[in-house]
């Protein structure tokens, strides 16, 4: 089990890159993964962009979105989008916050993204929209408190993803490679269907053809075969995280949270317990 | 006759590439050619994204879209567009299909793709635009079905390509480079058409001009500089196919079916003979 | 001292780069600092593209944009632009003049950029317009007389940034990092705000909103996770600054007003004595 | 002289590889130049794609646009543009012909590119619109007659470019670089203003600052740099011609006209008087 975490790790570190190098990622943005043993845990990055994210980055979280091990590094603002959603959607095992361009018109004009061609139909028939203004008034648009992050489960739903007002997107899966898929897609579903706007009327997918494609795309014959390509693309830029375990770049709060260390085992399932006894 | 085969198998996998490149295919779409002395049979990759295809992940298949050598490999569901389109068109050598961006808005808007500059003129006067729900209802919008296949070679009759609503586009070709450059010119076709239509009013070229520039364009020394080029451009990214003909990544299926292969020549031949038969 | 002051000349050689790498500045456009201990004196490059500059290129001028050296070397003709901020903006220690792609739109229909989502407030509630036709009639449209920067630099007021005509825009900010990111910022807000448009209705942040996250973007952990960022994307290039202090293409001028240099102190601080007595 | 043709060569393969890597030229467009020494001559590659273009691969023309030396390579097809203008055009040391992404939806529309920023000016206030079609009926395009090159030529009259229905543009410089300058800012102009007519209402510049900046892109201060840089941004990309002189790509024809090569002096004059008792 170690060794998945080890592994799982660099596999949320190399999301985090595939993101970024197929532009729904940039100097900001995250990716979050729960952990695969413990339900009330989620794996998380320390604040750093995406692009640059190494496995010895990523920490652990509670659904609090406290650090399981206290930091000594810093932290994202926003990690209660992950935490409050991990809360209320069971089914939900990997989430991704983006400000990508191909998505941003949507949430300035208040404009729905809708399915426009197969792969599209991975962002499910309807992405709600959520106006952070509406409950909280003026803020500086983060999503920081537990309550900005309980409204925002809400307003997603049981849905696939949601925009956020004049800020981004948050996008859900049932694993890593799905909510590659589905981040990706979405943001190629909504330059489509931009530009079809602009050159006359949009055709959207019927409801039967939404639920008949989405089921496909996330097959895994498609999320692995899509994977495999971005991963080519990302090794193409040598912008591939770096498999050596132990980085000069690697802060001192991550190693503690490492549990394939063979120095730190014991400290860190007892914090693990300590969390779970609150 | 074995050493053009492998060979031909290199320009299949060339092909993919070079339309990766130029942002025609990405993660999917596909490139077959008919055999060259079997016009029975076509040669197509197993499912792989085109821009990693390698010369031994070509395979051959029946017009019926059934693999000539029982696979041990995953095959593109889609392979009945290749197959149907060949069985209609004894004049088509070349099929490419795919989901470019420069289309989508065709696709999804339904406005007919027309001829706006010289080159765009190897698309021919009409790009005609098949609806799969008008025929098959809801569906996932893929064409896996015998049937769907063949409404779709109606649909394209003698046309050099076909859009088909909220997916993509599939055109033909005489020859693999013709094909080629088809289809990056209707793409490039596609992004002037739709900025001419935001500035303007659009002005297509005459029936008389697109038929003498498609004359131009299908010319050996127009599609040969195209061919040198999109090479160079790939070759620039590191991303030509390996020339080395015994790859690790190539699978067992791929090896069976090659004819070049001094150790299966005969169960080779042996199954091109069984196929005929039937 | 003399140590930062190369330093900070690699400094500004990397930032000129780094808004080169992000599509802010091309051919043209230029990055000046404020002497670090001098107020009345800043720091810019001899005339050279922004994408390669080297930190031997850096030469100080006064705040009339006198150059502190007698220069063998050609000099950005605007750079008064530079030199009039400074005296007008006390407040200011950087600024970036430049020709980006996303601004020219609006600097040619006139519309005003407005914040459309978080990191876009950097820019400010407002980015004032300045012609510089109604004072000065037909130009070649530089800002090459001291008269037309003291124009534009009252037409910036206290603002983060000034669209000029036709031209491009100016942006100030209190440091290197924030002018970096505020002028990478403001391109992607322009961007956003042109394809919101063009998608429907714009909503921009309120003034409340726009205040709190321009706040938060100035705060250091978010520009130094941007500076690493860029910094990272530029490296991947091959475009970081040379790191040796001796470059065969330094000018002879840059050399003389290095203060760095062991031979040359006392000419140096003679100089800047000289330019005081005025 | 000798070595000044070869490194007008140089100069001339440089061109067309730096307007290729700016998204001027692709597969096809070419740049020319008018020999140095002898006004009734010119000097145009082979038909190659501009990107790959070599030094070796330049022959010499006369203003009939027939080779120098009989070819034993394949030429242009519109040469005719080249030689039809410097006919008509005393002044004009170097020819552009292009179908840039950028100026294509003008060739389409029928609108005029207008000057909307400086740099933009060196366009000129005015770029004709030359309609093949009007006089010539339905042709495929291309520019083959002299009686084509030469009703070009006059719809250019003294203008810097003409842009050409459906099909590309035209440009002329006194020298090389101003020639490649005035290409890649008519690209930009052409971008800006199709995205601020989207955008709002397009100001373009007066007739008396689009002669003022005009003026000012074509000094050498200005070509200089923009050469510089765009050479740089080549480099990175490995693009550069290469520098040796002698490669194995370099067709008989081209090792003839050469008159650097010291066998065959006698022979090169020979042919140029010949061409000059006509």
């Amino acid at each position: 089990m170690a060794e998945d975490l080890s592994d799982l790790r660099y596999q949320i570190a190399l999301a985090n890159r595939l993101l970024t190098n197929e532009g729904v990622l940039d100097a900001f943005g995250h990716v979050s993964m729960r952990h695969p043993t413990d339900p009330g845990c989620y794996l998380l990055s320390r604040s750093r962009s995406p692009g640059v994210i190494e496995a010895g980055d990523i920490l652990e979280f509670t659904l609090d979105s406290e650090p399981v091990v206290p930091p000594t590094v810093q932290l994202y603002a926003e990690r209660v989008i992950h935490g409050c959603i991990y809360q209320a959607r069971p089914d939900v095992t990997a989430v991704c916050h983006h400000h990508a361009p191909a998505v941003m018109p949507f949430c300035i004009a208040g404009v729905p993204i809708v399915p426009v061609f197969h792969l599209g139909a991975a962002g499910g028939e309807t992405v709600p929209f959520w106006n952070q203004n509406d409950e909280f008034g003026d803020t500086n648009l983060l999503v920081v408190k537990p309550e900005e992050g309980r409204s925002l489960a809400r307003a997603l739903g049981s849905r696939a993803a949601v925009l956020m007002n004049n800020h981004g997107a948050t996008v859900v899966g049932r694993d890593l490679r799905e909510l590659v898929s589905r981040s990706i897609f979405m943001c190629q579903n909504a330059d489509y269907q931009l530009r079809a706007q602009l050159l006359g009327k949009v055709a959207t997918l019927t409801a039967g053809e939404t639920k008949l494609a989405g089921t496909l795309n996330a097959m895994p014959n498609v999320t692995n075969r899509t994977w495999e390509y971005w991963t080519l693309r990302l090794a193409r830029t040598g912008g591939l995280p770096p498999r050596a375990s132990v980085s000069k770049a690697r802060p001192q709060a991550a190693s503690k949270a490492r549990t394939s260390s063979p120095r730190t085992p014991t400290r860190d399932q007892g914090v693990r317990k300590n969390r779970r006894r609150r």
